[in-house]
């Protein structure tokens, strides 16, 4: 049941759809479009097709991008010996801001979870081994998030790698860097004293 | 600076003018369009244009509408003898939703600002006076909001209507249904205690 008209309470129901935008939060963009210019209005519009149409993976590494390959396949300054799985694309944003990692992609888009119907064959776990035969990669760095379905992403992954002879590591897990031990989860804290090094 | 492809960058960028939507939740929204159905993102690029070409203001009542009058403007079954005068169509979204109003609107598409550079010509009061004239209208409801600007542009439409012999009134100002009196801001508390009424 809406009080608008038609084309607002679509516009109001489109954004309601997308995720953690609440009716009000939909009501609030939708009256910014109808007071804004037009100009905006065209191009929230016009970069929505854009992306969807000429988004696509990379055929290299599953990442998504408008070129294939992408922009890290083709780079020749990247180091093609380090290789590091990922769960999403955002997961290689969040890699690449930090600006210390030199090294090549693969994006599985998603994690291996039977509660969820996902197998190993759901993802990009067979393009990844594919890409691992006569391959120069000397380490695979395993990204996935320290999850349950993160961690068993990465030990299927590492069963089937290791005999390769390819090195297999995983990301640290710990307490955050300004995080506080009183707040932290026991799982976190077990795997920071697992993880313990020697100062 | 972004890691991303031109398309999604300029998709987040756009997303990211929204209001209340920051980069994060530019991103999210994003990805949710590139890993959504094409329908879906063909529906929201659609509905953003049509709710912009379509709607336009009421000539009456300056609601926003896609038809002219507006379905409220040309309801017989509503009262032409009482009219509320609210700040931005969504104070009308507000107020219909009470189910308890049966007259009519007239939406000022603001308030008086001096701080802002909003005089009494900025908004649509020249016209609420116009229609004031030769009608039918014995109550004026100034339904403008409990603010500084709010109150200023009752006090100034009050003494401008006043003379016509037309009834004007004001909402209530108090304490919230459910709310707290430890915690009302004082100027309610004020306001709360002007107004008690008798039990």
């Amino acid at each position: 049941m809406s009080f608008y008209a038609a084309p607002i309470a679509k516009l109001i129901e489109e954004f309601n759809k997308l995720p953690g935008i609440g009716n009000k939060t939909a009501q609030r963009l939708a009256f910014h479009i109808l007071n804004g210019s037009k100009e905006n209005a065209y191009n929230l519009s016009e970069a929505i097709i854009e992306a969807k149409e000429k988004i696509k993976h990379c055929s290299i590494c599953y990442n998504i991008t408008d070129t294939d390959p992408c922009d890290i396949c083709k780079d020749p300054k990247r180091d093609n010996k380090t290789l590091c799985v990922v769960q999403v694309p955002r997961d290689i944003f969040a890699i690449e801001k930090t600006r210390e990692f030199k090294g090549k992609y693969h994006v599985l888009h998603g994690a291996i979870s039977p509660m969820e119907g996902i197998g190993p064959n759901e993802i990009y776990i067979k393009e990844l081994l594919a890409r691992l035969q006569n391959t120069k990669v000397k380490e695979l760095i395993l990204a996935t998030n320290p999850t349950i379905e993160g961690e068993a992403t990465a030990m299927y992954i590492g069963k089937l790698v290791k005999p390769l002879g390819i090195k297999v590591t995983r990301l640290a897990s710990g307490i955050p860097i300004g995080g506080d031990l009183e707040y932290t989860d026991e799982i976190t804290l077990i795997k920071a004293l697992e993880g313990r090094r020697e100062l």
